[in-house]
């Protein structure tokens, strides 16, 4: 069964196709695509993807005719600098990458924000696929967000920059370790606690089968999950207003990877502590304290953490979250739940309320 | 007297202002076009512009109220690289520039392009402003084509982004030496070559006083010039067809450039050379002669070179045109004139053709 959403973005529409075995049909899609054979194209993969799906995606390829160049980056965060964009650049210009050649980025999030920011460069744009192989994927996957990080700060440069198509091989999610299995469910998840609270719930319900990989059920929570983002994504592409509300969770959990390291915690562990923490902070401005309740029970159904180890210091945090882009023009602003299924955007959130929520989440027990 | 022209692009149109004193309108301006004063600004010039107007700039544009940061880089075209580009990113960040600033760009078409690439690329896209300062800078200033340099390549890395508005203030452009001048005109020159035979013909009768930058005749030339390229692009912003006659001589012109070293040749030099080229390919592909020796008199007139020095190798210019970003799919293709004032595309142009023309730009005399 091929599930297939088609994001909706005028003349930058595309469609996801999710289903088992969808990496053997790549040369295919590439020709219905309008990739050319004449131009080569470029597979950007990583050290633990490339050994297992790369020779095959590479053959796959060259019999309908397309010259392939692939590179392959080191897994992991650090890869997403300005550095390794360089590397990358230097192989496509030297494999002859043209105008019409497209930029395939098979792995997870690290690369396709960074093949992505490639495609979105490299000639001042070519054509641009998305082969994800992480649950976590599912998310980068839709809207575009295309991005390196700076020492500075994460994702300070990039671009919105659309794929062509979305191909999401289930096949390749069978490898996964269940650490990371959990930080991509918890990118699906909150697609429900923003907009959805019957598919959150049935996140709650269904958590053991999504844990286990059950391909029927993990094929439903990404199509619902993308679905959700595609709808948000389609009515403000640039992130001019509503968008920032799939930004749930991100203020915190961002500074929690910036203080800790890259890695410690992986992205959807942060952004669990950090939705913990917005329905904290909800409590505080008046919302009901059953949020928090609800979103600790569906967030640890998944496996995922929802409290801060005692060594974060609340100062670093804060620093950290000073030079997130999230704040515009020095205010603090913050994605908060009114329910489940349900955020507002809030502006001028003070310092102070910030400071008592990471106390909170650092304490054992109750946080009340 | 100021000028304007509407460049029009849909919800990316934007003004150029072209006149005397201009720069000192700029706080204002950055107000009109709804720049909050809460957000840091970020001016990028270089170490020769600098010292004349950066001073007055920042003090009008926090006369306003702005915070406004600047970086300063060395003059020439090895500031256009990914080094200086994350030294801005790292200005841009320290200064807390957020989603609603702002970069202005003070300069040539170097700190435009470079300083473009950031304003598109910082959190994914911010303001721009360009405040060119050379004649050649007409030219980059329109139509959004924002870029970098790899070592491999130039202009390799970049992307479509249009600035808000252009600010360009005569009184700049007087301390230009004159070899600037005369580079600056040959891209001027080259939008009457493409489609306008009475404004290249206006161009070689005004030579006289637009080599004295007299303010009516600069002002008129700047304005025809950027009105044709305005006209292009607006067709074709992301090149995909027509917007690639802009690129006459610049086949040529950049692989000169590239085996010369950039800077031995002007860009405008190394383009009016191409652009003889251009006509000589013409002549072959069995277009009147005449278009060669009305355009080596065009040319010859505002001070530019036709002819290419004997030590240019044959080899090392077809290899440096095989990694310009013009040759799509393998194919050699050219922008030739049909007459003066009209161009095609051609493709397959054969390489042996290429080498005639060569050959010939090296002969003393005439080349036939």
């Amino acid at each position: 069964m091929i599930r297939t959403i088609q994001v909706e973005l005028g003349e930058r529409s595309y469609p996801i196709f999710i289903g088992s075995g969808l990496l053997s049909q790549i040369g295919d899609r590439c020709v219905e695509a309008g990739f050319p054979v004449r131009s080569p194209l470029l597979v950007v993969t990583d050290s633990e993807v490339a050994p297992r799906y790369l020779p095959a995606l590479e053959e796959n390829l060259r019999s309908k005719g397309y010259t392939v160049a692939s590179h392959v980056i080191p897994a992991g965060e650090a890869s997403k600098s300005l550095q390794v964009y360089e590397e990358v650049m230097t192989t496509a210009i030297s494999a002859g990458l043209d105008r019409s050649s497209a930029v395939l980025a098979m792995g997870g999030g690290v690369v396709g924000d960074l093949a992505g920011f490639v495609a979105a460069t490299y000639m001042r744009g070519i054509g641009f696929l998305q082969l994800p192989t992480t649950i976590l994927a599912h998310d980068s996957s839709v809207g575009g967000k295309v991005a390196v990080n700076h020492p500075l700060a994460k994702n300070m440069i990039g671009a919105f920059y659309q794929p062509s198509l979305v191909l999401y091989d289930l096949d390749t999610l069978a490898t996964l370790p269940a650490r990371q299995i959990s930080s991509g469910l918890a990118e699906v998840v909150k697609h429900g606690l923003i907009l959805d609270k019957e598919f959150a719930c049935w996140c709650r319900e269904h958590a053991g089968e999504l844990l286990a990989l059950d391909a029927e059920a993990l094929g439903y929570a990404l199509e619902r999950g993308c679905a959700i983002k595609a709808d948000v994504v389609g009515n403000d592409e640039r992130e001019q207003g509503q968008r920032a509300i799939l930004n749930l969770g991100h203020t915190i959990g961002h500074a929690i990877e910036a203080v800790g390291g890259y890695g410690v915690f992986l992205h959807g562990e942060a952004i669990a502590i950090g939705m913990a923490g917005s329905a904290l902070l909800a409590a505080k401005l008046g919302r009901d304290t059953a949020i928090y309740e609800d979103t600790v029970s569906m967030l640890s159904a998944l496996g995922l953490p929802t409290r801060l180890p005692a060594e974060y210091g609340e100062d670093e945090l804060i620093e950290a979250m000073m030079h997130d882009k999230k704040f515009k023009e020095g205010k603090m602003t913050f994605i908060v739940p009114d329910a489940i299924g349900a955020v507002s955007i809030v502006g001028n959130v003070e310092e102070s309320l910030v400071r008592e929520v990471i106390a909170q989440l650092k304490k054992e027990g109750s946080p009340w």
